[in-house]
């Protein structure tokens, strides 16, 4: 029997101002190889705000934004075997890859090209990609992810983005041997990711903020060893040469210089951040000790099930302020001006019905 | 019997006026553990320009450069093992270190704090130290080289520095692995270097070059597989994302953005130049796909034997120049115009007692 294209109700964004306000639309009948989902929580990340408010020039409107989405499976297609109705799933950035070129080949499909995003994105059959602030998803079983039971699933959707964008460079850069020394540049929604991957991997963490209010909350709540102020040159210089990785989370304008100097020799930085202004590198920081520099954006599915299987058994969720459908708005402005601690996820089962009009 | 110290003659420059003029002063008396050394033959790099110059504001007058040094031991300390009278031997751009912080611990002595450098270092005893622009040295054993003997000693000179400077980044981070993809930018001394290992590695190489008129010569004595005109941004755009690696050796200002392009996903570029001015990069630059940026100055001792062994399998050495003592004025001015293919190497053996006054 052939399936149809199923009814969903999002919250989109129909302008740069990008408020948003219910959507109706569809998703598409699911095939052979889709997984359905009844979408549970949905968390609210900066590139959602991008997105919605055409920073980047490139949305397409209506669009519902939403990436770090944790649901239900509610159907799936005869050739899905490893979900079934009732699994609690979770969904990421990106829902395909073009399974063809090098970086699919070698299982980083987070590099193809041709990746397509869960939102914003145009589908291999030319429709635009609806994501998570929407009641529905159907999404092709290889780019599902399942999501550990004992994970409370509004504080594991921000894992989904957030959560695998520090964890995946920690891992692949050696960034999570026992006793190595971390800096984590930035205590927001990733920042605070890193510290608590950090923690659990048993590593020392300090965090470099430009926020000195932030310390109580990072030593003593999220328990890191030790707490920079950015721009205090004296306690930055204490701690030069110092540590073995750095991963900076920072999405506004910063310089590198004095984080370099934090770094031991042979010390690796990974930018997961992307300010807009390009930033300011002197050579020198990276030839004198043979530093390195990497990026690095979302993960693998590889690397986000690995990720969401070590949070599941280290009991590591995302501190979150969940919020109904209908704060989206305010949630977003909040969010602009780093009000929150540390993600909102919206709770969308149970408000978007609600809101519905 | 104790040892006396020892007189040695040597070309130094005198002020920032960088000229060299023949100088005479004396070697520490032979320890236990130092071997003394005949300099056959020394390399120019541009580091001796920068000294001779005082251009980086730390030159320690008189100052003999020199730090590519191929010679003979003369005579052995009683605790030295490995070397006797009458081996070539090399010596680099260090010839101590602590042997005690992580780096020494790790082997890693090149990214020691306390690396004492070959010319215009301050020794463990407080002496200066003078550089391979003199007719005998005297070195430590654990920073003296064996250079395989099918070698040429001039074109093995260049070697010491330039050459371990780029084998030891592309070993390093794996960019010599067989049917990987390289770029080499700039076709100096250390790119031509590059160059000649890739090829031993069984790589592709392609040189990155902003001079057109470099091209035919490249392709057709050094056997480059393709040649790229930096500023042709045709040409560039046509190369993107084809490279596994890159090793930038220019130390000139350019721009990053237009190589970090050329490389695949999850690429590596590595900087062995030091441009003056800070360099720009935009972090989407490398976030996007995944890629690294390192930076990387002179190799260790372990790696400077590695690649001394490989090159002597493999028949390496520096396409050079050889030249008088006394012509080295000349020559540092020509090196200063990039006029020269691809390195001086001054016959000291043979011309430094000539020149005496």
């Amino acid at each position: 029997m052939a399936q149809e294209s199923k009814p969903a109700l999002g919250w989109a964004a129909r302008d740069a101002s990008g408020l948003l306000s219910p959507y109706s639309f569809s998703r598409r009948a699911q095939k052979e190889d889709d997984v359905t989902i009844k979408v549970l929580f949905c968390g609210i990340c900066h590139t959602d705000l991008h997105v919605a408010k055409n920073e980047w020039g490139n949305a397409m409107y209506p669009v519902v934004p939403g990436h770090e989405i944790v649901g239900v499976v509610t159907g799936v297609g005869r050739g899905v075997r490893s979900f079934k109705a009732g699994d609690t799933v979770g969904v990421g950035s990106f829902i395909g890859s073009c399974r063809a070129c090098e970086s699919c080949a070698k299982g980083y499909e987070n590099n193809c090209p041709a990746l397509l995003l869960t939102c914003n994105g145009v589908d291999y059959d030319g429709a635009t990609t609806q994501g998570g602030f929407a009641d529905v998803l159907v999404v092709n079983q290889d780019y599902v992810l399942r999501v550990p039971e004992g994970l409370p699933p509004a504080g594991a959707a921000p894992l989904l983005c957030a959560g695998v964008t520090v964890y995946s460079p920690m891992v692949q850069y050696g960034l999570n041997a026992p006793g190595m020394r971390l800096g984590v540049v930035g205590l927001g929604g990733l920042g605070h990711m890193a510290v608590k991957f950090g923690k659990a991997f048993g590593i020392t963490v300090t965090v470099i903020s430009s926020s000195p209010r932030k310390r109580s909350e990072a030593v003593e709540r999220l328990g890191v060893d030790a707490f920079l102020v950015s721009h205090d040159a004296e306690e930055m210089k204490a701690a030069a040469g110092t540590m073995d990785g750095i991963v900076d989370t920072v999405s506004a304008g910063h310089p590198l210089l004095p984080l370099l100097e934090l770094l031991k020799p042979m010390g690796q930085m990974v930018l997961v951040g992307v300010p807009t202004e390009p930033m300011v590198l002197p050579a020198s920081a990276i030839v004198t000790g043979g530093k390195r520099l990497a990026g690095s954006g979302v993960g693998s599915v590889r690397d986000c099930q690995a990720m969401l299987d070590f949070a599941g058994e280290h009991g590591i969720a995302a501190d979150v302020e969940v919020v109904k459908m209908e704060y989206v708005n305010t949630a977003m402005e909040r969010l602009e001006r780093n009000d929150v601690r540390y993600r909102f996820v919206i709770d969308v089962a149970g408000s978007i019905g609600c809101a519905a009009v």
